[in-house]
């Protein structure tokens, strides 16, 4: 990668709680030759693994995985909020930093023994990512790998999926 | 266009409350070809406006905007519910069919003179897109023209934007 895409992440202090550095990734979308660059390397470091759809985490996720599925030429299955899904679908509980949060999946969404390609913005904890893998396999779906543009490897989540393909752009 | 979109956007009745039937996205975004078209035929019938950047509402128009502005080569800003940027922000509040909500861009997303492409998934009364203009034009940006996947055209929110250009891609 010619293009440092670092350059376009931006550290906020004390977002969104007092000591925590949230890490701004609005200038790397803004900014067209970057978002491009970054679409790009997600697609030529997730294509080898030959996935059949990309599923990805409301909301900040949405913003990297669909033009992924749209590189890819492969559809796209959003993981939502509790209460945001029309149909009818599958959910999940996963602990927060403070407290929990429910995601949902149409159970419709995923066929059985479909590849899937999951990704979001940032990996943390790893809980949000476990949270869309047992949705997944939950409903026969098979995780072909994960993919995130930020990997924050002092929080450790990697260690929680050790067992799938694990790509991030950008490490802190 | 050869493909017939409108099949892949599913019926909901009583969603998200009784008495309405919600236009449901989730087949088409599901479908690779599908997709697909849907981000070219929306690139072909935008690209004439010239835009500087795409600007899209959380979280549906993200689905549509992100890949648009990838297939376009241009940047990417997010229109935010209230709470959920990380720096500066610009707030409007407006008015839902019950209550109302604010919306939040970044104060520093949009320079000033840069023509803006607006996207969300469907216009229905015109309410949030009308909110996502206010917050352009007082940064000083243009609305290049509005671009949505569905128009609920009996809702009539085409009626509140006759200022500029608008495209979509489906109508009901």
């Amino acid at each position: 990668m010619v293009m440092d895409l670092r350059a376009y992440i931006r550290d906020i202090p004390d977002f969104p709680v007092p000591g925590v550095v949230f890490k701004d990734i609005t200038p790397l979308l803004g900014c067209g030759p970057a978002f491009h660059t970054a679409i790009d390397e997600l697609a030529a470091r997730t294509r080898p693994y030959t996935a059949d759809v990309v599923v990805a985490m409301e909301s900040r996720g949405f913003l990297f995985a669909a033009p992924l599925a749209y590189k890819l030429n492969l559809g796209f299955v959003p993981v939502r909020k509790q209460g945001k899904l029309p149909a009818e679908a599958l959910s999940v509980e996963y602990a927060l930093e403070y407290g929990k949060a429910a995601v949902e999946i149409h159970r419709d969404a995923i066929l059985e023994g479909q590849r899937v390609l999951i990704v979001d913005d940032v990996l943390a904890t790893g809980g949000t990512a476990s949270a869309a893998v047992s949705l997944i396999e939950q409903l026969g779906g098979r995780v072909a790998a994960l993919a995130f543009i930020i990997e924050l490897t002092f929080l450790k989540g990697r260690e929680r999926l050790t067992q799938y393909p694990l790509v991030s752009i950008i490490e802190y």
